[in-house]
């Protein structure tokens, strides 16, 4: 460890910053909190609004429910507009929830950029331009969708985005990322929302001297800063096309098996990770046996989804090999559960992603 | 990593848990959270209190402002009992103080166990012991000073006590650990703060289920776990009596050099950081020297002793053969920056302690 006060972190802090501008496309303030990802949301909340305000969540599962959550436990007035879990938010019904609203009440727009639940992509970019046409500010959850595919922060206008360590980041979990528009730092100096270890402002009067707040968990800012030097060498395009090519390595392989996925359009299908719902087999048996028996471990399901479907993880450190083995174990598992499919079929579907066929 | 929500996490956290009501001394729950110490130190206020409570803070330093600031910022009515820096606070004192409140208005005494700015240990059993006469809940920040000495929290009715793991826990910054008593709990059913993040409750149920409510930083519970190993077998007496070893180290080596301590009081002294207050030179050049040079880091000053002050750490992962070189390389530093001492003064002054003499 180092001292978080001293001169060697002030060289860390800085490059790990810049690379975390770079990961969100924008000149804005990031700023970066000792938490998971589930602080950076109540920090994103907190920071820009006041009790009482009205908000409108664009809930497409689990984690569209804990805006829900995080905005109620602040006496935010919340619009839970939900959508079917496994669909995307869809801009248009947005766009016409927005216009229902003449007198401009609603202070704020929070969706996910990428639902974990259910292994959906929402499309920021037209979410986004629904939005600034009303003038609500735009939140957004990219914890687990930033860097799996493309979001320009400042293109798009997004006011605040919330991002985490421990997904495409590749570092264990612990550091919650916020970036700041200027629109979201004017709606800083109204908000009325008590805070202390999320003053986002606070925050920022230590960071422009080298220093945070409070004391940064320093083990894993060295890891993000090593994952810097891994992440710009590689370059944002790439990292979008390895994450893109995997999700379509699971899908085809899945399909390929006769499985059925949450997600079925394509266009709004994660780049993350693929929930699959089960026909005749019971998805926890499934887990179960892919994990002591394969050493692979599976995500189950959350929420209302719990029990009801399986999800496979494709971002980060996951590499096509691990994708190609867990479809090949899968195929084992299935039979062995009873669930007969042709062994190496859903392999082939998926080397055939790779080799662009 | 491993998954958070899978069977192998529940070994550790279950071991984890078990680990800090060791160290705590207590059948309390102790409950974790992904963040610095600031955080589980917000996390005892909002779950205890409500805004409009009066509470008294004991202020002996810098983290006493910062329970200041904290409850201020949740709208709490704040007595701000302050007492000069560098001495711990007076139990008399803070019994008159509660003889007061006639209508028992204070609702809970928060205070530091170690003062970290100042090198400053309360008696926290004699606070205590006023503090339960009156009725109000008694929250510690026992951040810095948790197993470098003696606090038992069931024996001396401890309510809340904080703890981080970044301190005589030896692993690096990232996780706040809250215990809560019965009487914590029942004021939690009243509390008003709002709190999504830090509910406690919430945390409560998920860690009954063998998990946590948000994703757990895992590679600082590797640590933890790992760290409980050697704790445990080295035993809570040995653990205390190093401490005070290296106290006294570093107390009897400065002192031999002339060189005048802020906290004064033996018996308040801190046994996880000293402060020493400088005569005829500058702490930042002497901190800089030393860090430049000797490759050996110190703490300056904080809030009103920037500047004014610096700071030896003695505790965690620290051991007697650093406390000597560190007396070694400040007696150079010293006579490099014009004031003279005599070479290996010190040093002998910290040997004789651990000769016994």
């Amino acid at each position: 460890m180092i001292n978080h006060r001293g001169s060697e972190f002030v060289v860390i802090l800085k490059e790990v910053l810049e690379g975390l501008k770079w990961s969100y496309q924008t000149m804005n303030d990031v700023l970066i909190f000792p938490a998971s990802g589930s602080g950076g949301m109540e920090t994103a909340v907190v920071n820009t609004l006041s009790p009482g305000d009205k908000v409108l969540v664009a809930n497409i599962g689990n984690f569209g429910d804990r805006w829900v959550k995080i905005c109620r436990a602040y006496g935010l007035n919340v619009i839970d507009l939900q959508f079917e879990w496994g669909k995307a938010a869809d801009p248009k019904i947005v766009a016409e929830k927005l216009k229902e609203d003449k007198n401009r009440e609603i202070k704020a727009v929070l969706f996910q950029q990428n639902e974990t639940s259910t292994g959906v992509l929402n499309d920021v970019k037209a979410l986004s331009g629904v939005i600034r046409e009303h003038g609500a500010l735009i939140i957004v959850d990219a914890v687990s969708g930033l860097l799996t595919t493309d979001l320009k922060t400042d293109e798009w206008g997004l006011d605040v985005v919330v991002s985490g360590s421990q997904k495409a980041f590749m570092i264990p979990p612990g550091l919650a990322m916020v970036s700041m528009s200027e629109r979201a730092w004017k709606a800083y100096e109204k908000s009325k929302c008590p805070k202390f270890y999320w003053d986002i402002g606070i925050m920022k009067g230590f960071v422009d001297k080298g220093q945070t707040h409070t004391t940064p968990p320093i083990s894993l800012y060295f890891g993000l800063h090593a994952a810097f030097k891994l992440l710009k060498d590689e370059g944002l395009e790439n990292i979008f096309k390895r994450h893109h090519t995997l999700r379509s390595m699971v899908r085809e392989g899945v399909k390929a098996l006769g499985l059925k996925l949450l997600a079925e359009d394509e266009a709004t299908a994660s780049t993350a990770v693929t929930a699959i719902v089960p026909s005749s087999f019971d998805p926890e048996a499934l887990r179960k046996t892919m994990r002591d028996e394969y050493g692979m471990v599976l995500a189950g399901g959350q929420g209302k989804m719990k029990g009801k479907i399986f999800r496979i993880g494709h971002l980060g450190y996951v590499d096509k090999s691990e994708i190609l083995a867990a479809i090949g174990n899968l195929e084992i598992v299935l039979n062995k559960l009873g669930h007969k499919v042709e062994l190496g079929k859903g392999v082939r579907a998926a080397q055939q992603v790779l080799l662009g066929g």
